[in-house]
This record gives C-alpha cells, structure tokens and sequence, in this order.
C-alpha cells in the first residue's frame, strides 16, 4: 500500500493537474467510478488504478478486482490520505485511475443529416465547459468544438461537470478559421444567443444544420465572429438579471432545436 | 483602516458564514458589487460596509460614497488580506456588506392568475438552489418554496450563484405538510421530472396552474410525495447520461412552460 506523499509515484499523479505536464506525459486522471466506467465504455484505456478500500464501497472493489492480473495495468493500493491526495475536490468514492489520452482530430467530425453542434469559443470555466458536454450528450449533439484557452478536455474539472460525458460527446479542439470554413462547407446557420436581439429563440428556425455559439462568461461572443452571418436570438428575460448563465441558455435554447425536431 | 485578521468586527464578519450564527444576529453578508446593487435595490437595508481600494474600481467607489455620512450604516476600510478573508470565494471585487435579514413568510404568498412555482425539496448544493432561483427569475415564476436541509436563502453560496436574485425571487421556506395543503387550495398541478416517466415533458400542458417539485440531486423526489397526485414528466435522454443537473433540467422544462403560455 502507498501511505507516503512524498512517494514519486503520487507526485507524479498530483502533477496531472497540470495541463502542460497532462499534455507531455500523454495521460490523464479520472476519479469517480461513475467517470471511471464511461471511459472505459468509450474504449480508453486504463494504465494505473489506485484505490483506497476504506473510500470503495463493494461495487466499486468488484470492479477493481476485474482488472487484477491485466498486464498492461497497475494496480496501487492507496492510504486515506494519499487518495486525498490525488483524488480531485472533496468526493470520496475510492478510486482514481491514469488513463492514456486520446485527441480527437477536427478533420474526423462527422455529422448526422440534420446535424447540430455546440461551438464553445473561450468559455473560461471548466465547469461550464463540462454542464455544455453534459447537455450535448442529453440533447444527441453531433460534436462539441472548443476553440479558446480552455481547450484540454482531460482537465479534471471538464471530466467532473461532464459527468463523464466528456468521453463519449465527440469533442474537438479546433482553431476559429478552420471552424469558419467547416461551417460554410456545412452549410451550417450560426446561433448565437443575445440579449439585444429581436428575435425570440422560439421564433427560430432550429430544423436547418444549426451551430449554437457559446462565448466567454464575461464577453460573450468574440468579435471575431461578427464577420460572419450570425442569426442572433434571445431568451426573454422577466426578471431584475440580465443573463442566464451559460450553461442553462445554452440548454434552454438547444433543448427547442430538440423539440422542433422532433414534430418533423 | 482594519488591517488585523483577529480584529473582533472581522471575526464576526467571519462567523456570518455560519446559518446559526447568522439566523440568531438576524443579519447577513453580501459580497461583490452586483449583489450588493440587487439587495439594495430590492430594498435591504446594509448595515456596514467594508471595501478594499485596491480591488475597487472606481464605479465601486462611486457606489461607497453615496452612503458615507449616513447615520445607520457604517462604512470601514480593510486591508486586501482583511478582505479577502471576509469575501466569500476568490472573486476579488473590493466590496462587502453586512445586511439586515429578511424573511419571508409562507402565508404571505402572492400567486398571478396562471401561477406558476417551483418548489425544491432537499435540494442540497446551494449552487444548484441559487441556479432555480437565477431560472425562477427570468422565467417569471411567482415564487420559489424551499423545503428541507438548506433552505437558509441568505447563505453566501446561493446570494453568489443567484447572482443576487434571490434578495427579488419570492422565495420562502415551508414545511411539507403547508405546501401540500397550498397546492390543494389553489388547484395546481405538480410536476416532476423522472427518468421513468412515460410522457416527454414538452407533451404535457403547462398553461394550468403549474408547481415543478426538485428533489435531492442523489436521491431526487421524496417518497412524501407518492401519496400526492404528481405528473411525472421526462426529458428524452439521447446519449450516455442518464440525468441532466437539476437546475439545467429545471431550466429546460419551466421554459417550455413559459413558451406555452406565450402561444396563449
């Protein structure tokens, strides 16, 4: 069992915090049996499990144990405090895993006939970036980009929030000017929700391919895109705020694509 | 200028973080401008003020000056590491206020001609209580009953996450055995979301006096409520999730709701 903290191994664990070092080392840490699971559904591959069996509860050890004897897989027993450690925020299921990374690459999105995307352009809080991968994998979005600072889908807090999600939503980093010409060889109509515009966002048209723009928690949407036809619409506010947050927009909105799709 | 941690003011500001504490001074803290505006313009009363000039702006300081020489509120000046012990999380705006608490009572409710309400029973995170109430607000909900653990309106994380809507949001605290009794007098419908349910939601009719009931994030609605009369209503689920967070679910339905009742 590791009980030390200053044990190379779990220093090297605590580090995947650290996108630079996440990204040159290749790999990165889930924690949560839930996240755990969904990534293994979707074809990533564990490389060191640790555990802490006064945290894991049976289900949770059975699993475990089914990885027992795989070659290509460590196992580590882990003290309490170790799994404080390098567990990530203060839920305590027992176990965390080093699963090797796998990038998707923009020139592999493929889309559905009536496709619908959701383009997060410098949305700054991973937690948001996650509830955006919770409600694309509720609402049977075709891909999520991300373009911005916060593009590392392995950061902890996106693989959190996402619920796991994260791991099944084709996701994909891109740069803005390879969106901009996807979008036009897609023939996609660009959404973007504003307080100032006129539409309604249940005036809108939602059947044709649509691409929901998210921009940043302050700024909103970059002026980089107003060179581009953007239809904007709104979501009535009826109260004293002047925004939703974006997450919650971003679900409203997508959610009446979703139900105009389904009367055609 | 206080500039100690152990001053006995600051202390006390300190303790506010705690609901007993806080209940039994009748008294409560706000942090960040656009809360402070919210509280103040929904008529709370600040009883002192503290700021910090190197985190304020000069909007902010505006702000300040407009109280200074006002007998009933006291303005001190801190020390950045004052402040940022007082301030609640690590958003640095220079500004916080101690209010006077109050609160609402249930029998004081006011309900439209086509009410419409939520009610969160054993709701626990206070982010995801502050996320309804932000929702309630822009959604025109006649009001918010908080029923069960946290039901504390002035805790510091659902001022935060409401982005201060819950100073205007009708928002009460009940038991259950009221509420029922409420809704059985005003002949509403209640609504739940539920994995299981055989109806979608944007199948159901919302235009009737509608009550949408949120239960606990692990555990969802309380079994109370099987002896009640419940439309159990669903969000289709297209990817590997099996729930959306409840104040996005909440947001997707009570905007269904309110874009039925603009068709009427």
């Amino acid at each position: 069992m590791l009980v030390s903290l200053s044990n190379e191994k779990i220093k090297k664990i605590v580090k995947l915090r650290d996108p630079a070092f996440r990204k040159e080392a290749g790999v990165f840490i889930v924690d949560g049996p839930r996240e755990f699971r969904r990534a293994v559904n979707e074809g990533l591959e564990p490389i060191e499990i640790f555990y802490c069996k006064e945290y894991c509860n049976n289900e949770i050890m059975d699993m475990i144990s089914g990885y027992l004897g795989k070659n290509e897989i460590t196992i580590f027993e882990v003290s309490g405090k170790v799994y404080e450690k390098i567990s990530y925020g203060n839920r305590k299921d027992g176990i965390a895993a080093v699963f090797k990374a796998v990038y998707r690459k923009f020139c592999d999105i493929k889309l559905s006939g009536q496709p619908m995307i959701i383009i997060a352009d410098g949305v700054e809080k991973p937690g948001n970036i996650g509830a955006l991968l919770r409600t694309a994998d509720c609402a049977g979005i075709d891909a999520v980009i991300l373009i911005g600072a916060n593009t590392d889908i392995y950061n902890p807090n996106i693989i959190r929030s996402s619920t796991g999600t994260v791991f099944s939503v084709p996701c994909f980093s891109a740069q803005r000017d390879e969106v901009i010409e996807f979008l036009k060889i897609n023939r996609f109509t660009v959404f973007s929700a504003c307080p100032d515009a006129e539409k309604l966002y249940t005036e809108q048209d939602f059947t044709v391919p649509s691409a929901f723009i998210f921009g940043s928690e302050d700024k909103g949407v970059s002026n980089f895109w107003d060179d581009y036809s953007i239809e904007k619409i709104k979501i009535r506010m009826q109260g004293i705020a002047d925004s939703l947050n974006v997450s919650v927009s971003a679900a409203i909105i997508i959610f009446e694509a979703v139900r105009q799709r389904s009367l055609k």
